[in-house]
This record gives structure tokens, C-alpha cells and sequence, in this order.
């Protein structure tokens, strides 16, 4: 009698370089995730870059997510800018429609949709702005699914507008007893240690409970674990996520079949 | 015994106005020509000004083009930019992929490539860059037809590579007895007087001679006369010519089918 | 034995085109204000214009003032940002510096200070950033006065820094009887009648009372009205003002003498 | 009786981050030059970063120019763009002016102006181009040095505008006997070896003749040594550069007296 394979996807910003500047190592990275959340120029990314992020991706079976942000080169889009919800579908829009013309030209499409930087914490509670991002993932296809916090009223309007949501979670961040993310401004809401990253994202992927910031076990649910990638030490990490979850017998795989 | 129907293509540059900056009458224009060159958002444009020329064009039965440009805002795309030709050439396929997305929005789809500017300019001769945006309009999708300046190096490229080449004509501008434009700079470059540029629009749709600027006659020929959209009087000359052509038996009519 | 001279200041956005995009009419603008708030670039306005609305506004006595904003060109500025204080302090240094090169070149300096659009309307309450432009105009030049809403944030940090602050009234704007404006989404807040509007400037400028909103009498103080530039009719309106206030006796005089 | 003391001016291009991007390290390169040439925010640099360079640039008494360049974030302004003069030349006027806003606060001024990337090599050749250039700075402030290329255009007609010109040379360069550099795509342009680097800047700060690319002795007199601070490997090497020079008795200074 077989136990059935158990999988997790590991997903990464990528791609969040721009022009003469560089950030993360994505050659590295991509033989390490499985879903790449490729920025796509609104707050990082240029058109070369994504080019040749998707076409290692599609070598390498990475799964082709949208990165979308407001529109702020200068602020890498983590401030929040109360742009009109319309305005904000219509950049969403654009967004996703550039990337795919990338990701088609490496023989794939975009597999996902998720929101960077101060657009993916805005949503978590702004209802205009995470109305704004279903009505424009839905209007683009509907058969995307999109990647986000659980509980957020961003996968809630999602999951009401038809659209397949994927939760995740955060390997190397403290959760509270709610399982909710302790605040970064709190001592020890990061983890560091790669081998204590590692052994939760096990026990994540296996429905495992994991300790909670005070103590008590907590059972986070989620297909997809976000893995750091701009950090120092990023590309050290994440290898050791992947590697422990190999180990234990748990395959590093996409969320969604590349397409 | 019917004549064949005789018909032959408007287009004008539209949607280049960029957040609060408008430029233009879109809404009056699209009801004149028959194919729109959509600015894309890299040299003007925007993707709250894309989502709505695209659907009113797909309304009005307006094919919808690429206007791809050099990544410009502060020159409006009229200066000629050194670029690299591969990152050129990545650019072409953002904005495709971009202005893509909200053709597909409105049910239709981006039916041709049109640049603009510097950029329309510079291939005119410039290989490096010309070649660039062939591989770009090759790689996103070789059924693209290209609009351009007959004689070009621009058309010359695409039709080698097997691209469609569609050569446009200038109802409102001075022709040499070679039936190369007389440039700006010189007197009498530019014609003003709206009946007297429909009548010669009439002359061109109909495989007539035209008087070059010696006196000679001329016959150039050309399926899609560009219609100048943001000079004073530009709306009026545009409906003139229009009315004119109409008034002759020759009917407006996109020289690819809108898709 | 003479009555004092009655003067008021009349102040106006200027300078909010960007490349090939033109915005109001500063020409004629310059004609009728006493005070230009030049846009510095971030949200509108390039060195060009710039310097060609300096030049202008030296040549015909008007005070140059740094209109300055978020960065925000694809918003006109009139999104809030929730940037981090110290580096939109650093943004208003720039932006009053980058002015300050034109009016100087024109034989004058930056005069005062007047946030634009969403910052402006941000530092009517919000601490954080009104105490960054505080901060940003200190560091450049404390004798530098700033211009702004009666009863602000801004005004009292200003004040509160030694800053010279200065309050201006709106012309064309109801007000509640406790003297706030009414917000523009209720119906009557904004008034379109040239006449009535050159009247109200004209009781402002005297120390009169005007009409609020309910029919109550207000007595509005400021020694400065803004008077809207870039909307229809705008030209006409301010000229109406400005020749009705010299009617009645009021000479139209910059706050600042013009550096 | 003394020798007089022979002092050299090393200068490096810093500031050149933008946002969330780093390139360089500004710190370590700010105890080893002596002239920081910073970028103004249209090819690089941020506000914020321009403050924090100035700050610290003038705590160690390094001298800090403008590093000016063409409007090209996306192509860090190393592709010339055909912009027309006399806008290049508001751009110029702009960028230093927003770059002395901040060497004030910091209790100083900029003290020369170095053009970057493509408009460094534009005008060493192109007559428009470093026309715009010389009026800048002129009509910012006549008392400014200009740094660059001996032999340039760009110093010819600055000189002949009345501004004190500044020749700077390249310690890891190669140079052909006519004293120009072996441009970089040939093989043994750059050189690498910091000890290398570091014996031809004492040989060129002392007058003595270097080595050229054919094995021929060449003197380069320059009162400036460029130093790289973007490569792999710079800080070492500058460093080296610095440590050489002053071991055999040449002393670090700025051209210029730091205002």
C-alpha cells in the first residue's frame, strides 16, 4: 500500500531587478522554486528581464506567476498609493497582459496572479483595491488562480468572483496563536535560521502543527510556501527549504501545471 | 456590370494622451478612421486611456494597432534612443503584450504593429533597430501585419521575414517626384487645406497621379492613408476626408479585418 | 488723509504640463496672478517648462512659488502616498531645489512654498507628512514662507517650526459656516459664475463677510485667493476677478515680494 | 630646501543606486576618493540617496560635482538620446540644482560638473550636444569647473565659454600612443590587476610616461584619476590606487577646494 505523494510549491519574487540594476540571484532560484512571481515593470522588472526570467522558468518547469504592484518604480512598491480602483484594474491588467507576451514567447503562459509589496498587504483588508485586482484577473481569464494571505479579503473576493485561490504561507516568519503573521516591527517576527526554515516548512507541507510566537501549535494550511529571495543568505535558505523537503519526502512541486 | 467596390484604410495615432494629460479627440476620431494606432504606454498612453480606445474601437468596428514607440514619456517617443536592439526588441513585445490584453478585454484582438515616432523614423534606415522590431512583431505573433513607410528598410525586413507589409500613404504632406515625403523642415511640407487633402486621398485611393511638389505627377500607392489626429483642425480635416472619399465611391475600410 | 491700500495676492497652479502634453494657459495666466506655484517635475512640469515659466513670471513681477508633490506623474499627484517622512522630505528638497535653479536663472529665487493636489490635502491632518514638508522647507531655506489651508496641520507645524506661514481662500469654492470647504462631491461646492466668484474675492480681499454654504455670514481671512487654472473657462474667470478686485479698489500684489 | 608637494584629485561616480536598487558601495568609496561626482536622479540616484552622499561626502571633505546625465532611468544613461539642445541643456540646469539643494544642507556646494555615460562619450565629439552642456552650466554658475576628456569637445567649448576645464584619465584604461583610450570592446582595454591600476596612477600624477597599448611611452597630464566604483573588485582596487599613491609621497586632494 502506497502513501499518497505529498507536495508543496515553493514560490519566490523574481525577476525584481531593473535596468542596470540588479537584485536576488534569479538563475539561482529558479533551479530551486517552483512557481516564480516574475515582476512585471510597474514597481521592478523591465522587458529583458522578464524575457529571460520566463524562458529559464519554462526550461526549468517554474510555474510563471504575475508580480503586480502599484505603479512605483521609486518605492519598489512597498507604499500605498490610494489610486482609484478602476485605474488600479486597468494596471493590473496591463500587467499581466505584458508578462504573458513573455511567458508565451518561452512556449508557456501565466499560470497565477500575485500581488507585491503594498498592494498585497492593502488587500488583505482594502476592499476597493482587492475588488480592483479580481475584477482584473477575471477579466483577463478567468481560469487564472491567484496566490495570496488566508483570510484576506483578497482570496475572499476571489474565491466569490469564481476565481481558483492558493493560500501560503511563510516559512521563515512567526505566526501568532490566530495564525496570522506577527508584525515584522516585533522582535523575532523573522526566523534566520535556515535549518529551523527548513524543518517548518516540512511540517507545513505535512499539515504538521508548527510552534506559534507564543508557544502554543498552530496547523497552518497552504499549497504554496513563499521563500524570500532578495534577502542575504536568500539563495542559501531556500536551497536548505528544498533540500530538507526532499529529504523528507516531500516533492517541490507547482501548484498549478506550468502552461 | 459592377465596378469593383474600391476601398482603402484610415489610420490615425490615438490614445496618447497620459494620466490628467489628454492629446487629441479620440472619441470623434474613432468614428472617422478605420484603424486605430494605439499608443502603448511607453512613449504615451496609459492603461485606464488602452482599456477605453480599445473598446470603443471594437464598438465601431475600428481595427486596433500597436503603436510601439522608444521608452520615452518626457519626448513623447520623438527622440531617437540608442538602445540596444535586443532590448528593443523586448520592449516591442511589452507594449504588444500590454496593448493586447485590453484588445482582448473588449473582444478583439491587436490586428496590426505600427511605430511611432523617433522610432518610425529611425527604421526607415536604421537596420539594427528595424530588424529589432521585426524579431519582436516574429516572436509575438508572425500573423501581425506591419504598417510602415513604402520603401523602407522597416517593410523591406518584415517581408523578408515573412511578415505582412502594408505600405501607408500621407494625405497631408508634400511628396517629391521620387515619392519620398518632402521633409518637415521645407516650405509646403505640410498641406493644411482639408479639401485639398481629401481630394488627393481620393486620388491615391484610386491608384491616381498626385502633384508632387515640382508640379510632376506621381502615383503612390498605399492601402491606409494616415490621418494626422493631434494638429489644430485635425478632427475636421479627418471627417473631410472621410466625406470626400465616401462622396467618390471610395469606402473606409481597415486593410486587415479587425479581430 | 488716505485710506491704507487693500491688496491681495492672487495665486494659481502653473507650469503642470510635461513634454508634448500642455495643461491651462500659463501665458495668460502669468497676466493675471501675482503668484505662480510652479510644478517642479515629480507630479508635472519639466525643466523646460520650467524654465520658460520663471523666465515669464520674473518679466511680469509674479512671485515663483515650488509647487510641490508626490512623486506621481501617472496620478498628476493627486494620489496620497504613503511614502516614509524622510524621504518625502528629501523629495520636497529636490523638487524646491530643482525650481530654484530656474528662478534664479530668470534673476529671481523660489519665494514660498505650496504643496500640491493629494499632499496637499494629506497635511491638512496628517502629522507625519505635513511635519516632513516642514521639515524638507526648514532644511532648504527657513525663511522661506509656505502657503496653505487656514487651520491645517501644515500651517500649525509650519508655524510651530518659525516657518512664515500664509493662508489662502478659494474664490470659487462654498464654504461650511465653520469655514472649511465643502468637499466637492456635495452638490453647490464648486461656483462656475465668474461674477459671483470675482465678488466673493472681492469681500474676501475687504475683510467682508461672504455667504457660507447655509446662507450664514462668514468673514474668511487670507492674504491670498487661489484662483484654478486648467479648468474650462479658467482664464476668464481669473481675469474676471482680478478686474473686478482692481474695480473696487483692491490692488492684486504678490504676499512675497517676488525675490 | 622642499620639493613642492604633488597631490592628485581621485574622483568616482557615486549615488548611482535608485530606490530599492544599491550599486556600489558609496561608503567605503567615500574614505578612499577625493571628488564624488553623484548622481542626480535622471540616470541614477534618488533624493535620498543625494542627501546621504552629500552628508557624508562633506564630513570627509570629498568634493561633490554633479554627475549629470540624460533622462534615462531604464537605461541608466548610457544610450545617447537625440534630445534637442536647448531641452538637454533645462535638464542639465535641473539635475544640479537639485543636487545643490542637498550639498547645502550638508553645509557645502557642488563644486564641478562631470557629464555620465552616453552623454560623456556624446560629447566628446558631438557639437550640440556639449554646446547644451557648457550653457548649463554656465547660466547655473559661471565660477564651475567642468570635469572630463582632454581633447573633447565638450572641454574645448567649455574653456572657450570662460569655464575652468578639468582633464581627468583613466588608471585602468589602456591608451593608444595618441593618448586615447583603446576603446573597450578591443582586447587589454581595462585593465584589472589593482597593482597595475595602482603604478600608472603615481606614474601619471607625477608626469612620468606610462606605458601605451603598443609598448610605446606616453605622458598623460590630467589633474584627475577616475576611479571605477561599480565593478567587481572596485573598492579593493581604489583603494590600492589611494594606498600607492600615497606611499610614494603623491598626497589625495580634490581639484577643487570642497565649497
Amino acid at each position: 500500500m502506497h502513501e499518497p505523494t505529498l507536495s508543496i510549491d515553493l514560490n519566490s519574487d523574481l525577476g525584481e531587478g531593473f535596468g542596470r540594476w540588479e537584485l536576488g540571484d534569479d538563475d539561482a532560484l529558479l533551479s530551486i522554486v517552483t512557481s516564480a512571481n516574475v515582476a512585471c515593470g510597474f514597481h521592478a522588472g523591465d522587458p529583458s528581464i522578464m524575457r529571460r526570467v520566463c524562458r529559464t522558468a519554462v526550461e526549468r518547469g517554474v510555474a510563471i506567476g504575475a508580480q503586480v504592484g502599484y505603479r512605483d518604480l521609486a518605492g519598489f512598491g512597498r507604499r500605498f498609493i490610494e489610486v482609484p480602483p478602476d485605474i488600479l484594474a486597468d494596471e493590473i491588467v496591463y500587467q499581466i497582459g505584458a508578462l504573458d507576451a513573455f511567458a508565451r514567447l518561452a512556449g508557456s503562459q501565466v499560470a497565477y496572479v500575485k500581488p507585491h509589496g503594498a498592494l498585497y498587504n492593502a488587500i488583505v483588508h482594502h476592499e476597493d483595491h482587492a475588488g480592483a485586482v479580481v475584477a482584473a484577473v477575471r477579466a483577463y481569464d478567468p481560469a487564472l488562480p491567484v496566490l495570496g494571505l488566508p483570510g484576506s479579503v483578497w482570496l475572499r473576493l476571489a474565491s466569490e468572483a469564481g476565481l481558483t485561490t492558493v493560500a501560503e504561507c511563510f516559512a521563515d516568519r512567526a505566526y501568532t496563536p490566530e495564525g496570522t503573521l506577527v508584525p515584522r516591527s516585533h522582535p523575532g517576527a523573522v526566523l534566520h535560521d535556515p535549518e529551523e526554515i527548513a524543518r517548518r516548512t516540512v511540517q507545513m507541507a505535512r499539515g504538521e502543527p508548527i510552534k506559534a510566537v507564543d508557544g502554543s501549535l498552530l496547523v497552518v494550511r497552504a499549497r504554496s510556501v513563499c521563500v524570500h529571495g532578495d534577502s542575504p543568505g536568500a539563495v542559501e535558505t531556500a536551497r536548505a527549504v528544498r533540500e530538507t523537503l526532499v529529504a523528507h519526502g516531500v516533492t517541490p512541486a507547482p501548484f498549478v501545471e506550468p502552461r
